[in-house]
């Protein structure tokens, strides 16, 4: 294969592309302006000698946790010269592309004491915590306990002689466990412990409690801190999450984060009631992943869409793009339908998870204002919403990259692909802001009291769940059936949508139905718990439903050329096919949910996968271009393989001597074991 | 919690198990005295101290690989010193638990010059190697080529003036790559290169190399080695995955492996006619697979069931089996029907493994018999049955291992869960050995055969392939119904095989009928690539039919006392609830096919559904005792919290404490970075 031919390849797969890809980036960023400003940030930090990625796969937790502090105060200072905003900010955290221990403080930290603390907490805390002079984390999970505040096992005792809270790490599962910041980095922490005056247990409460000497950064005494070791795949390796045990450790009785709960001078306690305004900030923490999903699985398609471009192996005598022009060599692997069928649809959820990212903040920003007004309305609706589509994006974001990485056969297990890191980058959010299987209960609660409002005051129920109108009347219900009659219907947005529809409705009526007749059976009486199953089947249908409405709606709003986010008609050409291509693969992956009840029609299953086939093969001239237009540059991408050039071998080549390893003709060992080993029966001559 | 809960939890949860632990490990691996050996072995390795595990968070790859080296030659000299058989060394592997560079030297090298040299180069070669007086590895991989052997670039040309052949990389993506035990150890391959002889191509052919000199391990002139680098999730890490150019490289004539192929002094090359021997070697390395399999997701379950026993979450008022002794605790997260239902068939999956893994073998045994014998007639259908259950049982291995990972929840994510390092042992499975997408080609193409074998002489179908003859009388299947009335018919095997063989036959015959078909669309003609969708589905089936049949045959089977494998009653009980669960899942998982073409209908759906539930509940006081009966010892399942004593907590702190930035108070980089940030705007006194 001649030296050029990688490269080739790619730029004859661009030249096939119909449709302007800087179009369709401003489409998928938000405008021009949102384009130049990502690159703006991402140079800054792609200039930066310390973040560069050169060594990265060859450091070991421990280095990795020192790098990490060397990467967290460059980025405080960067911070500062340039007084980022907090979208500039999360744009740099991209680019690093690597959790570093300061996140915590300003992610965390800050934000807890901003939404707990009194105003004279916040004046005293934010301002040097503002210019970093001082540096915290926020710890909740133990040893042995998680998400469940209540059963948290730190305490925090009022001692009303000195006017002071005693902390202590009751036993050996109060350990204060996963840290992030705490291992290396903090000098403060805010700390969820279990109040308790005069032996009465207050529930969990939250403490700014001093870690570490701002003189010396040695831990004060009474205070054990440690970092709790390597992570699965190397994930978050430059992240010092720690533990701490706390023994008869003191702090002031102001430490206490007092906005809400209170306690005096003389130990009372006073708790106003107050709404549920936490669930705002962890709406905004989930709303952020699905956005984050975006990014994350469209990088991982561009690495393997670009790379598939360039590989070629064996021969199909009818593959479509190249035989024409390169008729002595193997077909390249993307020309393969079995391929096709395996990245396209990803390309197509990247896209839809664009859209989602973008509709999942603005109702997030629109229940913030309401919030601010008093309106807690819209509270319940969004907090389901982003529950629901956080569990299912972070699931289909994690799985995909890992399935581009497969598709990427051989050297698709090379650290030098760059997905092996973005993978281990993603995967714990299947984990971390609420357990993707527990986390859907949230949408399924929501839903059984949209039923009871269908029922009750069909008006009052909200937009997303209006499909909850059609399961009323159980008799047509169940008669319902697609309308698909011809191949070309299943273009039909509204055919799509219905399907979703019933879909979501049938299951949401029959989880109701389940938990309504769960008490007559005396013998095998049924808790909340018995249904989760049907909690994440309802949940991950509802969210698959949205994300195909909001992709549906952003490319009829991009028609619009006074719409926010318009795009040529070229572009809609192709993001029509690709809306299509998601809708009807999600379809496809879940079908049995379409049929089981008689929705579909035989027919109409064979008729669904051929068109999914010939909506994949519609996309083949598109894919290099629909990847591009993602606009990860080459600093991001980190990848050997899926360089914006396709110069792949080479760069793989290149990446490899760099292993130390080669530094030496005779490698370390041989003296020492392979030698006496090759001569143990004597010298072998040949 | 007090510090004995989590053992006393396992403790209480072995008390309850209905069976005799021993009675199940002699039946899954084939009777008491395989049970001692396993162990012994295992026993062998873990008191060596080069195989402790205790550091292997920590390894880069550069370090890793110099252990690897270490471990190799220990293991070479293990394996003298004990005499060990195939079996033995393959118990030891599973023990040493991280693929090292010597492995190609037993496993590819010695078999390749067995199987394809003459016998005087077998007489030359194989006892020095048996001796490991030279060590050697398999070369036919290339930065640009796979397993398409006929577009390798590495060229072998004859040289008649010094009958010699001279050994070149033509061009850059003809350096061999990814060989594993070229980068640092061997000092021999045996390399794939396309044969030149006067300028005409007789395609590829195996030459031994010798790489570095026997005298100080130096690569010889005109050859260039090194190591290609780390590999994803750190797998494969003590491996020196190599590459090497050749450049005008000389070797003897007969450096040409000839039992087949022959080249004579005078250059007359020579190829007689042989059948594909080269088959048998492949089966044999996907059969091994399959056990590998049960081996390893029997371990990822064994972890995530004891784990998932001790941690406790949150309160299920109704949990059934700690609420009365422990009412003041949180639920045992295994106690939750959500995990149950994703963690229980994961644990019918491991005991199908172990029934198939012994099944292919004897598969094998009995086609390598019957070849020496001259008899070819098994070839096809052995062949194609390794394929397709090599693709699917390595698929569900690697998602299955992944998926008990997600079920530990938050410290799932550590890296002492033991179940990251496994992942990156097993996920590669999916690549090698053929491409788990790529390899389903084969049984369908087998299945197309036998479907002419069907229409024409029905009575030498094959027995695994005998659901054909269903698809004969077209009107009659399509009219073909599951007989389940009563929820308890899903217990018949005779059910559950129907359903499976219904459905192999549908998807068989709708393939053959679309290749039939294909040719007649002249604007757009199919080839076989565009049916590979369809390869993957009908080869997917067919391996969970096969599954699904040899779990129930073994269980059958265990009821004879004079059978290899027996079981007590005690045992048989539960086996029969784990290969119903097994195939009801299974179906479950897959349901779309069997109910878009009217097959189950709408309320079979519902009472499967239920039913799995059902036996997933019946499973829930057997879990730990299943697990242990896979007798993974500790030193095997290297995990703080799936260790048999369950203590979790206690090992996964200790383990904390062995992280080297715990060895210094205060962290690397605070005088550097931390302390100049905390100062710059002067310094904060609180």
């Amino acid at each position: 294969m001649t030296e050029s031919q990688n490269k080739d390849d790619l730029a004859y797969a661009r030249s096939k592309v119909s449709f302007d890809i800087k179009d369709m980036t401003n489409y998928l960023h938000g405008g021009e302006g949102n384009v130049e400003q990502r690159r703006y940030i991402i140079d800054l930090i792609a200039k930066e000698p310390i973040f560069q990625k050169d060594d990265w796969g060859w450091l070991n937790h421990t280095d990795a946790v020192k790098r990490g502090i060397a990467m967290s105060t460059r980025l405080a200072e960067i911070k500062m010269e340039h007084e980022l905003n907090d979208l500039d900010l999360s744009t740099m955290m991209e680019a690093i592309d690597d959790p570093l221990p300061i996140v915590l403080h300003n992610g965390a930290f800050i934000p807890v004491i901003n939404s707990q603390g009194t105003d004279e907490q916040i004046e005293k805390w934010i301002p040097p915590a503002e210019k970093f002079q001082i540096l915290g984390c926020y710890a909740q999970t133990e040893l042995g306990h998680g998400s469940n505040l209540s059963k948290l096992e730190t305490t925090a005792t009022f001692i009303k002689e000195t006017d002071e809270w005693e902390i202590n790490s009751t036993t050996f599962t109060a350990s204060k466990w996963w840290i992030g910041g705490l291992g290396a980095l903090s000098t403060h922490a805010v700390v969820q412990a279990r109040l308790f005056i005069d032996g009465k247990d207050y529930g969990a409460h939250v403490f700014v409690i001093p870690l570490r000497s701002l003189d010396d950064h040695k831990t004060f005494p009474g205070v054990e801190i440690g970092d709790i070791g390597p992570k699965a795949y190397n994930g978050f390796n430059k992240m010092d999450n720690g533990f701490a045990r706390f023994n008869k450790y003191r702090i002031p009785r102001e430490n206490m984060l007092m906005r809400f709960s209170k306690v005096s001078r003389e130990g009372v306690y006073t708790n106003p009631p107050h709404a549920k305004l936490s669930y705002g900030s962890m709406v905004l923490l989930r709303s952020v992943l699905i956005k984050q999903m975006a990014l994350y699985l469209s990088r991982a398609t561009t690495i393997a869409t670009r790379y598939l471009t360039v590989r070629r192996q064996f021969n199909n005598p009818t593959s479509r793009n190249d035989a024409d022009v390169n008729p002595g060599l193997e077909t390249q692997v993307i020309n393969y339908p079995m391929v096709q069928n395996r990245l396209f649809p990803m390309i197509a959820q990247s896209y839809a998870l664009f859209a989602a990212g973008s509709c999942m903040m603005e109702m997030y920003l629109g229940l913030m204002a309401g919030l601010s007004s008093g309106n807690i309305d819209a509270l319940a609706e969004v907090h389901a919403m982003s529950s629901a589509l956080k569990s299912y994006c972070t699931t289909i974001g994690a799985a995909g990259t890992e399935e581009c990485r497969k598709l990427m056969g051989g050297h698709g297990f090379s650290y030098f692909t760059g997905l092996a890191h973005l993978f281990a980058a993603i995967v714990p959010s299947n984990t971390y802001e609420g357990d993707n299987y527990v986390l859907t209960q949230q949408m399924a609660r929501y839903l059984l009291k949209e039923i009871k409002t269908a029922r009750t005051t069909p008006e009052k129920v909200t937009p997303f769940s209006k499909y909850l109108l059609l399961g009323l009347d159980q008799t047509a219900f169940s008669r319902t059936t697609c309308a698909v009659a011809l191949p070309q219907d299943w273009l039909k947005p509204e055919i799509q949508l219905s399907a979703f529809e019933h879909r979501c409705a049938r299951l949401a009526f029959e989880l109701s139905d389940a938990v309504d007749q769960g008490g007559y059976d005396q013998a095998n009486p049924k808790t909340w718990s018995d249904h989760n199953i049907e909690c994440y089947r309802i949940s991950h249908a509802h969210a698959q439903y949205v994300l195909v409405l909001w992709f549906i709606q952003s490319v009829r709003d991009a028609q619009d050329p006074d719409s926010e986010r318009p795009a040529q008609p070229a572009s809609i050409n192709v993001l029509e096919r690709l809306s299509h291509l998601h809708a009807l693969h999600t379809i496809q992956t879940n079908l049995a949910d379409f049929v089981e009840d008689g929705y579909f029609s035989p027919a109409q299953c064979q008729s669904l996968r051929a068109q999914v086939k010939s909506l994949v093969a519609s996309l083949a001239d598109e894919a290099v271009g629909l990847v591009d237009a993602f606009d990860h540059p080459d600093f991001l991408l980190n990848s050997a393989l899926g360089a914006t050039d396709g110069d792949a071998y080479k760069r793989l080549w290149d990446k490899a001597q760099s292993e130390p390893l080669n530094r030496r003709e005779v490698c370390d060992g041989y003296e020492e074991y392979i030698r006496p080993l090759l001569k143990r029966h004597g010298d072998f001559k040949l």
